[in-house]
């Protein structure tokens, strides 16, 4: 007989069951062999139903995201790096440092503990290197098949350190537009390796923090007004979402953006536009027009971000809210948000 | 051609389509028509990838929690109530006043949307009867079958109320367990309408806000040493917990345990003690000894908490951390957390 389909519980599990969810003992074993070894913290520790943190001094900001990437290990992180950057770089984008984060696990029984132990570490260690601190949780377990692997919901609180708001609705016309990486890396990662398309490239995800850059642009006092992560939707989606809430029409030029010679090849395959295609570490600067060369050195000198530059610019154009883009050529056409879906799951 | 087979999105969508989670114009739709109209507040109509609330006075209180309940509706409640009210009550027993809520979901593809609607019209509801705004989240669709339904990771944030912490850890020799109401009903109306389980019972779910029946204690200024919400593993999961958080001893009179005829029926019939049993709208309260009769008379005058009574104490012994249990005829045993796992997916 299989430990596994033993109806005695025994320490030496090695598959994630429908009682590690249950909330009895082998919920409880879990809790303490394998989340909070990885997270250990004094908020973890009380083992109370929720956590009770420190006053945050001013506005507070709160984002939430659920991951459900698959395949869970991807060319150059894993849904644990993704799950926690992930949040993190949403509230970057709000101009907040990142300093909590809580976590729910949905686990599909027959999950190998091993592979979940290897997402724990990597999101351990992907949130000491941002100093932030896991300071609550949950998990559940659904039947074989009823999930794949695992899913991540993730929410980040932080301290707003912007000195004005930073959201669409601060955009102004002639505000310059400044990319602050190459784009499609993310989105080409997950794709070379999904099951049924897996392909030979050497590209790696994107994934990574965006507080650091954001971070510097703050203590430079850059004028921003508005930041957007570039991820599900690309920088089609970022853009277009960011001229539809401000109200303003932008013209972005196409050869200005930088896109990695392995992922254009990638993408020509697929016949994917790269603006189209997913990031986890690349975002969508709106500065004053005043400050943009500024923004542009101050975001070369940091790490990930060293190819940073103007793409376009918000014209005076208000009430129709597009995004125009002008190819090589001077070819101008209109973007428009993809409607279908090009690869699920990505993030 | 059916509408839903369409490679050309239309409006006129019945079903989630994995476009709908791909951050494209489906993803668009299901926000402005399905989620902003139900939640619609300041926060969210910014459309921005975060939200910055304003200050939170003292000390913050955050829990989290994945509900994967199954079915999505239940009598008394359904995945919605039990998501916000499972969060708000999480909050409850740190001593805190809920505040706000974000909220992620993840959608199985062919769910139909008018499911969704009423699920977010049952959020809604609940969340604006607590007083609660949610101020974010976030939507992913999985392949068909990789969910059931949908799956919703909440998280809570509230401002601490209690004069003192309220923890484990305040736990004292001798403290009076009060619990609030009478137990088993949660997990016995689910199981009544499982596939393959369903019985006609009449009971129906406790899904309910803890918060009032707390807030009057504190208003009440009872010494409240710990709460704890009986959900998962039921009381004797709760009273485990917290006795070996705690370190000391508890001991818990069987027959002052209330519990409605339909569910000990229901319980008989599958051979479940209703100590075992989830709750979604009970707590044990460990107060001091000196308040305890204070505190039950201002729980029974309480909506909810009409059965609330004394059931146990804290004895001296420290250091074993068991819960003693003494039937109706004078025996005493220990009890265990339940090791197994009774029924999947009651919360």
């Amino acid at each position: 007989m299989k430990l596994e389909n033993c109806p005695i519980p025994q320490s030496g599990y090695s598959l994630i069951t429908l009682a590690h969810g249950g909330g009895g003992l082998l919920s409880h074993r879990l809790f303490e062999q394998v989340f909070l070894p990885a997270f250990d913290n004094e908020y973890l520790r009380e083992t109370h139903d929720g956590a009770v943190l420190p006053q945050i001094h001013g506005p507070l900001a709160i984002t939430t995201d659920a991951h459900v990437v698959q395949p869970l290990v991807f060319p150059g992180g894993d849904i644990g790096t993704l799950a926690v950057c992930g949040s993190l770089n949403d509230l970057a984008m709000c101009g907040a440092e990142p300093k909590y984060l809580s976590m729910s696990f949905i686990l599909e029984e027959g999950l190998p503990i091993e592979v979940l132990q290897k997402i724990v570490e990597s999101i351990a260690k992907t949130a000491r290197a941002e100093k932030v601190v896991i300071v609550t949780g949950d998990t559940k377990v659904v039947e074989k098949g009823r999930c794949e692997g695992m899913y991540i919901s993730t929410t980040a609180i932080g301290e707003i350190k912007a000195p004005n708001k930073i959201c669409p609705q601060q955009i102004q016309s002639g505000d310059v537009l400044i990319l602050s990486s190459d784009i499609a890396r993310h989105g080409m990662a997950v794709m070379s390796c999904r099951p049924g398309f897996q392909f030979e490239s050497g590209i790696t995800s994107d994934c990574g923090s965006l507080w650091p850059a954001v971070q510097a642009l703050l203590q430079e006092k850059v004028q921003i007004h508005c930041l957007r992560d570039l991820t599900r939707g690309g920088l089609a989606a970022g853009a277009t979402e960011l001229s539809k809430a401000s109200g303003f029409e932008f013209e972005v030029h196409e050869e200005q953006i930088p896109v990695q010679n392995n992922v254009r090849a990638a993408c020509e395959i697929f016949g994917l536009d790269p603006i189209h295609v997913a990031n986890e570490g690349c975002f969508l600067a709106v500065v004053a027009a005043t400050d943009a060369d500024r923004c542009v050195r101050i975001l070369q000198a940091q790490n990930g971000t060293a190819l940073a530059r103007k793409i376009g610019f918000v014209t005076e154009a208000k009430g129709s809210a597009h995004v125009w883009i002008k190819g090589a050529f001077g070819q101008r056409r209109m973007l428009i948000l993809p409607t279908g879906e090009q690869l699920p799951r990505i993030c």
